[in-house]
């Protein structure tokens, strides 16, 4: 079969018609599909009722430190959540702060405390008369860049690569502009990209000489215990150990919660740091709060027991999500993947795939699928300021649909990669 | 019987040898009691296990909306319980926004939104050359204080009357210069004394024509329902309305949670103000976060069904609390009536008694106390920066303890009253 580069003019523009027959058949079916957030669909939650039964009697609300979890106190979560989410997060339970329902809110808070207070005593970012800077790992997730442009923070591309970020750039950048403050990295199963990062990639991290004695790594581990295979997990280097060898232990924030575990919104989420972080930021949130739901920090516990209760209860989800992923990318394999006009990885966890258009073609394509009632994360959201410069990437989230709903999303994506691809090259054909 | 003021020097060396045996005698028995904070008591949490309960099966997740509860979205809470909140708070159901646990958290971000970003577009706090400055009426609620310390604001004492705030103060401070940017309100049964605003005071309040674009009002009803005798229930004007009909619709920010009402620390908390505040606070709160906990926002409501059933319930608080506080008054009556030395109100709702020692003893009796073993609100908490210029205000927090306990830690602190007041007068006789 031809690609569609190798095809003459009066080839594509034969294909092309025939497409928009094609498309215009299915836009009349009038469909409502949303591949857009990576939300868990109906089943996967089920997965979770069990959470609602767990706590009923007086006595089951009383934590294992004699804490009466319905009532004030204890700041920084029940020693047992701290376990719970310590062994998540591969770090020890002294490490570790319990939050409330978003991760993302953690983060928010962390740049704002940077912002405002200052970290550790550094200077506040927002006493700095030209703004502070944070590389982005380029495809990332949205809701990063958020945070960083809403406090008005330089943010700067860096590529990924099948291994990370580009370590050469992320350490010139770093070790040699004291503006540079953070990065944002999801260490595994990126988002969008499924990338993990390999154990030389988070050696370099630790490693980083920074200029700024306030750089902090922001490493969004979303995804640690998302496999879609039970019998290929990935594994990475434990980053704050590895800080703490290369004598920099304050150098990084690990972020991590349930949302994606039992109910998004009303899960739980903790920051795994050092201690002297930690202390850093009780500071502000003794004043934030006199602490976050402990009876729902004890649910958690109680349904899961441990952490290995909590990875048997991921392989449930996996069940439900791998066939979804792989319906998306058998279509994408077997539509597209003799044509030439995208390419795209095999994530083995996380809840993206992550595709990437002829260039200049995304937010058309995204626009013709929305068309016929197929709603794609928007192009560009992958990007700081939502601008990639090559108008490539697109994310696609399998998760929520149902199976047979995500056949006919995905039947109608790449279609629309198909008609938008032609015109374009059609267009230098011209 | 002689007040401690006109016994003779003679006479008061008799009474305080006397009472420093019988303190000895208490502090011989080890006791371990805190009146410090406003903690419901165990029977008042017992009183809302029925929130265990209320969803198990997956249609009762369901909002009446539609909305899978237990999913990402709805940035700013259902429906019911906007409507739920709104009925407690006396706002529209399109003035409120839901947030999670905690209403100090919503007030720590207000303020944090307004340092780091500015009010509505307002100049941001943090960009002033010179600290912002806030009201704060007093004595006051610690944990306020401590926000706007946090941020380096600089407070200002405003005295409290039987019937609200100063407000020939507040109006000259706030009428008149711009740096004064809020003040920090509890207008019903406020904390630590029980005073309510009079409507008087609820409209000066309305009425004022800030110097500041970006002053607020920070009205913390927390104790909104929270009476201790059901036939005789504080009403006070409601300010939105107010602020709406004097033309500042945009000046107040009202808080409330059911912290009190169901578990502090899993309760749900809201902001009501007006849809201009809302619409520019959203803008932080959809970079902040995916959404707050819907299934326990859901859980509420289902408990409650609506705002009657929520003042049911709060009788029964006022059940177990009434007492309580009869027991703590009727000691202080009886035992200090008559010495002229400690003034206190009488407090019909909210959770706390104001006592008022004779000047420059609050610390020295809040010590004495702890000595016995009773643990007090720290003498001067009450106060910007824990500076209580008399030294006299304590606040003693009668909620927590069982009955008998609290006859207990009331006579020990009525003991360590007369004790610090006796040498304090020998003092001035000496």
């Amino acid at each position: 079969m031809k690609t569609y580069q190798e095809m003459s003019r009066n080839e594509l523009l034969k294909e092309r018609n025939r497409l928009e027959v094609e498309f215009e058949k299915i836009k009349a079916k009038g469909l409502k599909l949303d591949m857009s957030r990576g939300k868990p669909g109906a089943a996967q939650l089920n997965l979770s009722m069990g959470l609602m039964d767990v706590l009923s009697s007086e006595s089951e609300l009383v934590g294992v430190q004699g804490t009466d979890c319905r009532n004030y106190g204890v700041l920084d979560g029940i020693i047992e959540a701290k376990q719970l989410l310590a062994a998540m997060t591969e770090v020890p339970v002294d490490n570790i702060i319990i939050f409330g329902n978003s991760s993302l809110n953690i983060m928010f808070d962390m740049v704002a405390h940077a912002y405002s207070k200052g970290v550790c005593g550094a200077k506040p970012w927002c006493k700095y008369d030209e703004p502070v800077k944070f590389l982005c790992p380029v495809p990332g997730y949205d809701r990063h860049f958020a945070i960083t442009e809403y406090f008005g923070i330089e943010m700067i591309n860096i590529p990924l690569n099948d291994d990370g970020p580009d370590m050469d750039l992320v350490e010139k950048y770093v070790n040699n502009d004291p503006l540079v403050k953070g990065i944002w990295c999801v260490p595994k199963y990126s988002n969008p990209d499924g990338i993990v990062y390999s154990d030389e990639v988070v050696k370099r991290f630790a490693n980083l000489k920074p200029a700024a004695e306030d750089f902090r790594i922001f490493w969004d581990n979303a995804y640690c215990i998302h496999h879609l295979y039970p019998d290929d997990q990935a594994e990475i280097l434990e980053i704050l150990h590895e800080c703490e060898k290369a004598g920099h232990p304050d150098m990084v924030y690990k972020f991590c919660s349930t949302s994606k575990v039992t109910f998004p919104g009303s899960g739980i989420a903790a920051m795994g740091t050092s201690k002297r972080n930690i202390a850093d930021f009780k500071k502000q949130m003794t004043v934030q709060t006199i602490g976050h739901d402990k009876v729902n920090q004890l649910r958690h516990v109680k349904y899961f027991g441990d952490i290995e209760g909590m990875k048997k209860h991921m392989e449930k989800h996996a069940e439900i999500l791998r066939p979804k992923f792989e319906a998306v990318l058998n279509i994408l394999e077997s539509e597209l993947g003799e044509l030439g006009i995208g390419t795209w990885r095999k994530p083995k966890g996380g809840y993206f795939i992550s595709f990437y258009a002829l260039d200049g073609c995304a937010k058309e394509i995204v626009e013709k699928a929305k068309e016929a009632g197929v709603v794609m994360t928007g192009a560009g959201a992958t990007y700081p300021y939502g601008k990639d410069p090559h108008d490539s990437n697109i994310r696609i989230a399998p998760s929520f649909p149902t199976p047979e709903e995500l056949e006919e999303a995905a039947k109608i994506f790449v279609l629309s990669v198909k008609l938008v691809s032609a015109d374009k090259l059609l267009e230098t054909k011209g």
